[in-house]
């Protein structure tokens, strides 16, 4: 690190002690799982710095922002969160969901340990003053998505302000009412607390932005479908990971530079590993930095992940915003259907999540299928029960891994996916 | 049992030799349980016949009154379904909770193991074919208000026909659109299925009967408040769980003619323990048949449950609907504010819950407060936090106690039920 940054840290109330403590993990950690990989793109430099220094330049940079035009720094857990609203009103959004157990035990002096992990790291990092990234936002936004995540705003929001958006559970005309008038709430919370009005042509310029960054995100997915693909499953899923911290148009150039880069590679039909090798899709709940556990183990076995629908993959990025309509309220209409049209499990029914799963499997040319739930999620949990029915039906193997931030289980789950690997590979 | 039940069974299509196993435990426990308690209100005689021939009357009941009236048999699993329209339009409602782990292993062949207790309980009685109470079932009726029920209609819905009503997440005028929209559209499903149409005189009698047995129970409840208090808390809640079964009717006579004698025996000073044994009131998930754990836990520790703010207990039966509206639009209204004046942690915020735990408490001239968690409930096991931190500041002593329906933590729920108790005693 070439720039202090102590006192930065300092001024936002951080716990200086544990925070190096943490990114020294980081720091052991990320060397071997990422940069011990073998002719990885050129252009994965430029996410290497930014998760080397995932806690500095990300957060100084939002300083001088909010310092030369007063933009406001808003968290966020979810991608049904309209970030155009946010960066329409000059705002900066910012994700918070944790990856590291390193927090869990500053969220046990609070909540019930038997909830989702990524919940619990989070709610750590807030609770223990380790997360640079909460203590910069003016305020964070929630939403209604599961039961645990519903109930903690609750006890963040005596912390920090945390604006909850109700999302509906069902996609019908009264609940795309409901999240319209969430979606006008949250323009109305935005403009009061950044003092702004929204225009048609700030939000057209935000919803081009997201749409930009969404477009680079397709493109390098788009890639993976490549036999042998030309980046790995560890390095794809990183720059998406980064895709909520990093500063949202420089983010999106260095993605299409390393598109740049892979397009060359599919056409030299140079991959990152052997065509032969078992090729693994990834369906399921979020993985967050550093939570590269089932890639790494995916990996480090002789396959590869060339796809993930996931927060942290094509549910985040594949749908776009119409940018065509010329007013407020035909953008707006715009956002509550592009956002209505994500399939998440905590809509009922959620077939069109199954179809697509299947849809994007064969697309990405996967042999098999792992469908990941973070510990406690029972929402994706139970939605397995007719996800691994339909697979099996298409003819697509699955297996199904249900684990948290811990390293316990890793040995056994390295068993299983080897032996899955091996099964499919017959 | 005195009528062969054996042809209603096979009839319905029961797996008699399970059956017998379940009602032959069931035969065991509930002279245990429900027997050996000293001086029992003699009314008590009535539901403990109900209760041994739980699978037998209220089945033949149901069936009789279906071939007499064309009555719909129509299967529910939460309080915030409206009784009063199925009961107005003909139909007969029953809850499908489950109360018992002998159906896990039905279960669990299809859900994860990991999610609470009673819907895996349900989910095994309709998968194994263990109860009649399903099976004369028309159709069930789910709701969005938690993740695991919410996904778990699903399922259910490919054996066996199941409507399901969205829940919203927060009490706002929106919200209450989106539950009336529902309310309405219930009533058009339960008029389409039942081939009649609702009419004032009928939802109004339907809403008359149902407050009838809501004052019953309240009454009944009323008389819990004395000291020393005229009846046990397992009795008390054998009453409020044969609620959801029994027909409605006969159910409000006897659980008045119990009051009469409730009644009788508080004006005299008359108890069912000592003035000086440790008063409980119990908050949180519903405890169904036969679940009757915590209870008797404390009541063979020497100390006596007053109340249940649980949705087998005050959540049940605590506000009224009102009778005055003169149109059909004015009586929807009606039920509309009722259904969302319950206060159930699947909302967010949900504070009037807080300060009615602590206000039933005080009334209840509670002790101390036992906090009931079925186990991977994380809207109530989340909520504790809040409601701990309330208790504590208005002086009332409160115990978590988190568990499913194994034995294997008996033990210890004992010795943290009597340290508790002793505590709160000196």
């Amino acid at each position: 690190m070439t720039v202090d940054r102590y006192p930065m840290w300092e001024s936002l109330g951080i716990d200086l002690e544990r925070n190096d403590e943490f990114l020294g993990m980081l720091g052991v950690v990320y060397p071997e799982v990422y940069l011990s990989q073998p002719n990885r793109p050129k252009g994965m430099a430029y996410f290497d710095g930014a998760t080397f220094d995932i806690h500095g330049a990300p957060i100084q940079e939002m300083l001088d922002e909010k310092k030369k035009t007063d933009a406001q720094i808003v968290g966020t857990f979810c991608i049904y969160v309209p970030d155009e609203v946010i960066l329409a009103l000059g705002g900066i959004p910012v994700g918070l969901c944790g990856g590291s157990s390193y927090s869990f035990p500053d969220a046990d002096k609070t909540l019930p340990r038997n909830i989702c992990p990524l919940i619990r790291s989070y709610v750590g990092f807030k609770m223990g003053k380790l997360s640079p990234f909460f203590e910069c936002c003016d305020f964070l936004v929630g939403e209604t998505t599961c039961d645990a995540k519903k109930k903690t705003w609750e006890i963040l929001d005596e912390v920090q302000p945390t604006y909850v958006m109700e999302l509906p559970q069902r996609k019908g005309e009264i609940d795309r009412q409901l999240w319209r008038d969430e979606i006008v709430n949250f323009i109305k919370k935005t403009e009061d607390t950044s003092g702004k009005r929204l225009t048609v042509e700030a939000l057209k310029e935000g919803i081009q932005r997201v749409n930009g960054k969404r477009k680079a995100l397709k493109r390098l997915y788009e890639t993976r479908k490549a036999l042998p693909p030309p980046i790995s499953g560890k390095d794809a899923l990183l720059i998406s990971q980064l895709a909520f911290y990093d500063q949202i148009d420089r983010f999106t150039e260095k993605v299409n530079a390393v598109c740049d880069e892979l397009e060359a590679r599919v056409k030299k039909g140079d991959g990152v590993i052997g065509k032969d090798a078992p090729r693994l899709f990834i369906s399921g709940t979020p993985q967050v930095i550093p939570n590269w556990k089932v890639h790494h183990i995916v990996e480090s076995s002789g396959g590869v992940v060339v796809g993930e629908e996931t927060c942290t993959g094509i549910r985040y990025f594949n749908d776009l915003v119409d940018e065509s309509p010329a007013t407020l309220d035909g953008l707006i209409d715009a956002l509550v259907d592009r956002y209505l049209s994500i399939n998440c499990s905590c809509f009922t029914p959620n077939d069109m999540r199954i179809d697509q799963v299947i849809q994007w499997a064969k697309e990405y040319r996967a042999d098999g299928v792992i469908y990941y739930v973070l510990q406690f999620c029972h929402a994706y949990n139970v939605e397995y029960v007719k996800m691994e029915r339909a697979l099996k039906e298409a003819g697509i193997p699955v297996l199904k891994i249900e684990s948290d931030y811990g390293d316990e289980d890793t040995g056994q789950i390295k068993t299983r996916i080897e032996a899955f690997m091996e099964q499919i590979s017959q």
